[in-house]
């Protein structure tokens, strides 16, 4: 997984770049077809974790091979190399409404790259388990809900 | 790959069912759900695809790692578990504008199926190869690119 490398060099390019080539229509252009795809990528987060949450509660009848196939796209998806997404200059400062990216994310001491990691590893456990019983899968799914409330917290920007 | 058996299943289901859920609006918001995630796919595939395209046409560089890392992101997004984002009656018959989906694709002839393993197929050959030079990326990405456009040909409604 690049997503530790990516934010790093895009740390670096940020100093270097600021926020300087925005204006260009060009490179506005690429960095809200990045904001397109990672939203992309966490629409699909949210419809794998959506088939898993309305079994955790009891709103749909667990089925293993079920929880098992979307727990499986979920840790697909988190393990996807995510370093074209994420290019400096794309947070909401920038880009206005069209993200909801904090500039913290970019920052040296993010802790953003670090939750990615954090989802892959809590998706790939939940793949494994998410077939062995309804409380197997609400644990699992529990300790990868974590991980998203985490980097949300402090790296996505509030809407009311 | 659950494509196959979901189509086929789909397919029997739009035989009981017909059309006559859609009117109710629960039903709509879950149809409506899988259409943007199925989109969201498709967009990602085409971020990946526009990577690799940009390379085989010269208007950016060469590169095996990032060639190899928008192929393989291909290749694991190919190989989803798409079984929840076809339902039957989500086609463009059914939803008007909100998708592009022909009613063929739920057919017994459908051969939708059949093009989605292709390029679940041609994406990873392409991802085993687009570090083994330009050439060879072209020469693989050539080969996944027609399995986009043999799904997009009968499958997908032409707007102007």
């Amino acid at each position: 997984m690049n997503f530790k490398l990516t934010l790093l060099a895009g740390a670096v390019a940020l100093g270097t770049l600021g926020s300087a080539a925005i204006g260009d229509s060009h490179d506005e252009k690429a960095l809200l077809a990045a904001v397109e795809a990672r939203q992309a990528v966490m629409k699909l987060y949210a419809f794998n974790v959506g088939q898993l949450a309305a079994m955790a509660k009891g709103e749909v009848e667990y089925d293993a091979d079920a929880a098992t196939a979307a727990a499986s796209n979920l840790a697909a998806l988190s393990a996807l190399d995510q370093s074209k997404l994420w290019p400096p200059g794309s947070d909401t400062e920038a880009l206005g409404d069209k993200t909801a990216a904090l500039p913290a994310i970019w920052q040296a001491d993010s802790m953003a790259m670090k939750h990615g990691m954090d989802l892959a590893n809590a998706s790939a456990a939940l793949a494994e388990s998410a077939g062995d019983g309804l409380d197997a899968m609400r644990a699992a799914f529990g300790e990868a809900g974590k991980t998203c409330n985490a980097c949300h917290k402090d790296y996505r920007q509030r809407r009311n």
